[in-house]
């Protein structure tokens, strides 16, 4: 796949990994980085009891938590070496209860910039062959480097 | 403190209580139902290494979690007896990064509504006597009632 | 262009121009329904000094207003023939200065539902053969019916 | 009333009244700038036919563009003389048709910052003595300064 975004630091998928390792709540959840591209992370949850809400559905802070990574760090791949990256804010969407075996969090820029870029992430509910939109996500990230 | 509320079911803080001790999520990050009142409930959750990001603050999707429910129960406060609560979707601003040794998220109805209910949350990181705004969010909940 | 949902009103380009027609704000900055097809919507708007804020870019305010009527309408053309609709809540990013001399708003139905329909915009400024993606728009809309 | 915030800039108000009349949508809303104080600003707006949407309410863009300025504005008060203020991004939940004689929109800094500042915004409806709550908005703010 071809990106329209030319990375600063072509180190950018090891700098990723290593934030990602870096948050334990990923642990915690049971999420894994499943893809790191320029301008575009995939993050990966299967399904878990301890993830739920009232009805059996996956919390949608659970949902937001995967796709606000996913945002920031699609963000991420596009910063300088040296910085650091804040999530200011984001919305979502909840489209469909998140009922499925796994979750695929698919993290984009829509727009990148020298202090601020905008991200959007879709979630996906797999369930075998199966895969539907359950949420979305506007994210406004920040980047912060050393002499801020 | 007076609501400018009126519940539908005297019954509500019940309802509240059994949802959320359904919420399995609020079990495996830590949070507990602090306060319910008409139109207001508040959430705890203790600071744990568990639900950090890679600078070691709460996950602001950990933050979006109980704001999101603070949201959802002070509007489920409002609701008949019978009727479930869905969010629609959710906005957060993120002010300040969430460090402390306790977060409380305070979630309010703005707007109820028969079928969409709006609803404010501001978290509130608590460190001995000190606590400091570190996020807010707008919540948009619908009312789901058993002949929908 | 094949769209993946079906109107259940086969009239609904007529209703929409209809409504478009009563909107008098549309006159009065000068807007104009550009395209009508399944699920999507595009509004036209030309530059004017008197819709500018102090740097003589559109107002974020005027970019707002044509791309939540055309996610409002691109979500109309997919509800029955008696439904009303409105807004319940956007949320819009500026992504760069709103500067061309005509701008376009594309809104596209994301996940159409009964009573709840996520739509989203994109906002162009177009210059001579120039375009760029100046703002985005996520909207959540309602389907009104005589009954409610 | 006493503002938890310091102006930088003594001389705020004139900056903002300056700013404000550069605003040329303003003059074709025939909105009218109420009040300046530190951290807050009122913009009020009389109703107007020209200014509706297809059930002679007030459009909800019209609504977001008055809400919109006076949540910038509120972060302009507390902004160096030096610097202009862009919208990052805007959400708006609209809570009742914006029916009324004239419309109140009250801009509050809720968390300002070096670079970026957080305010809402409510839109009141008045009609008479009477005042409704119609709509409210949280936006994200930035500082641009002439070095930057």
């Amino acid at each position: 796949m071809s990106s329209p975004f030319t990375p600063s630091d072509p180190d950018f998928a090891r700098r990723v990994q290593q934030s990602f390792a870096a948050q334990a709540i990923m642990q915690t959840i049971g999420a894994r980085l499943a893809e790191v591209d320029v301008g575009r992370v995939v993050i990966e949850l299967p399904y878990a009891t301890g993830l739920t809400q009232q009805d059996g559905f996956v919390h949608a802070g659970v949902s937001a938590t995967i796709m606000d990574s996913a945002c920031g760090y699609a963000a991420f791949t596009l910063m300088p070496a040296d910085a650091r990256v804040l999530t200011i804010e984001f919305k979502t969407n909840l489209l469909a209860p998140a009922a499925g075996d796994c979750f695929r969090a698919v993290g984009q820029v829509r727009k990148p910039g020298r202090s601020v870029t905008v991200a959007e992430a879709d979630l996906f509910a797999v369930s075998g062959d199966d895969q539907k939109l359950v949420a979305t996500m506007t994210g406004t990230l920040m980047t912060v480097l050393p002499r801020d």
